[in-house]
């Protein structure tokens, strides 16, 4: 954007010491809140010197002159010091992080240690394995399991080809370190309405995902378009048996349609007790 | 646990009204702050109605009895009764959401919706779908890439074999939206220190991972013990080529020792300044 030009709403900054995940989905579900509001999101992740503390400030004051509104700055950083540093811009501070640092101390009777989070260091180690573990595990059993391996899955999603397996196994991989492998239930099993051989000793560790017709019909036109795969009709076929097919053979399952992969993920986790490995 | 057992520590509930990825996180870095702390996490996902807020009332205090310490209780509720109810608990409450609420409205001067995150559902649908292709395209593009396919990555990343490259891609992927390849420098390259012909027009958009030989010969011993491969003179021997490959390139490139794949995601991101397509 120039800077002559007319700024059409406020900027967001989302600052933190870390990686600004946490403040940046914090900070957007706040803001979605406010319909009308216009904001252009920055991000400014690693903030852990009092020097990136103070480049930090010249950059929200120059944005506060150039929108002609003081910018708002949503912040999750350990360091009291950068803190206040931060604080000395032009700009509504939204402090996501120490606010609630002196009630837990006084809850806790302790004290915190200030510390950005490199305390748990062995632990972030052991994390780093399960989750490349685990997604690799995602990775080797997708799209269909080697029968001797299917034991070794927390979990093997079933359901229709495009109805949101693949990219649910490799969330619950990265954020859980969940093996979640997954296996189509392709035209062959609907058609003698049996499940596939391989899924045959897993019961209670399948999950089914099912998908409104017309969606699919939509992802797999965009796949394959005018294909018989694709059309509605056989879309329908598909969705209706794999219904019947699971709820013949007891295995939960859950409509795709309106969810995100977050959404699909976390509920998969739940609903089938799963315990995460993982923080 | 059983009744009976003396309790090691706190119970912290994680609550949300959508999937408590949020919530778990910030919680998960504010109770890491409190060293001595032993605490176990219960997520409460999907709390969006005032029965759940009630069935959550009596778990709570149930562990409260169990605990015979009152529970922690951070919650991201959008929905002011929901709140109101879950605050009836015998816990110690920690508002991520509400709080920051009426400042916002303030500063911005208008109300906000009061409405769990159901307004952007035609940006979540067109979020979804970028998710998608890019985490499709991370799949296809992993561990070498067509010739033909490479200008359509935002980044390509090379390193050597277990450097990070692929968790890294598909975090990019599902959290950004990032079309992100990779490919691998093997020893045929570094032999004649020229880089895979895939990646000769890719100037610009090419960003390389090193590791720790020592690391390196530890991931690769667990994947091919005792190998040639895996042995620490020839990863000391790969890195060190691969580094200086990279250099003589002009490819800026990252240690990846000690970090976590989020870290490296966002890393990436903003230091090959990549524009994330989704939020």
């Amino acid at each position: 954007m120039s800077i002559a030009e007319k700024p059409s709403g406020r900027t967001a900054f989302f600052v933190s010491d870390r990686t600004g995940i946490t403040v940046e989905m914090l900070g957007h579900s706040l803001l979605k809140q406010f319909e009308n509001l216009q904001f252009t999101g920055v991000t400014l992740p690693y903030l852990d010197t009092l020097e990136k503390a103070a480049a930090a400030v010249i950059q929200i004051n120059q944005r506060a002159i150039i929108d002609g509104e003081r910018p708002l700055v949503l912040s999750t950083l350990v360091n009291p010091e950068i803190q206040t540093i931060l604080k000395s811009a032009n700009a509504m501070h939204i402090d996501c992080f120490n606010i609630f640092i002196a009630p837990l101390e006084t809850e806790l009777g302790m004290r915190s240690s200030h510390t950005v989070g490199h305390s748990h260091r062995v632990d972030d180690a052991v994390d780093y394995r399960q989750r490349i573990a685990a997604m690799g595990f995602a990775l080797t059993h997708d799209d269909g399991i080697p029968t001797k391996n299917g034991q070794q899955a927390d979990i093997t999603l079933v359901g229709v080809s495009r109805s949101g397996k693949t990219p649910t196994c490799l969330y619950l991989a990265l954020q859980y370190g969940i093996r979640a492998a997954n296996c189509p239930l392709i035209p062959e099993d609907l058609g003698c309405m049996r499940l596939p051989v391989q899924l045959a000793n897993l019961h209670g560790k399948l999950f089914g995902f099912t998908i409104e017709p017309e969606r699919l019909h939509q992802i797999r036109s965009e796949r394959k378009p005018g294909s018989e795969y694709a059309s509605l009709q056989n879309c329908q076929y598909e969705t209706r048996t794999a219904e019947a097919l699971m709820r013949q053979e007891g295995i939960p399952y859950i409509d795709t349609t309106n969810k995100s992969i977050e959404e699909l993920a976390t509920t998969v986790l739940h609903q089938a007790k799963l315990e995460r490995k993982i923080y």
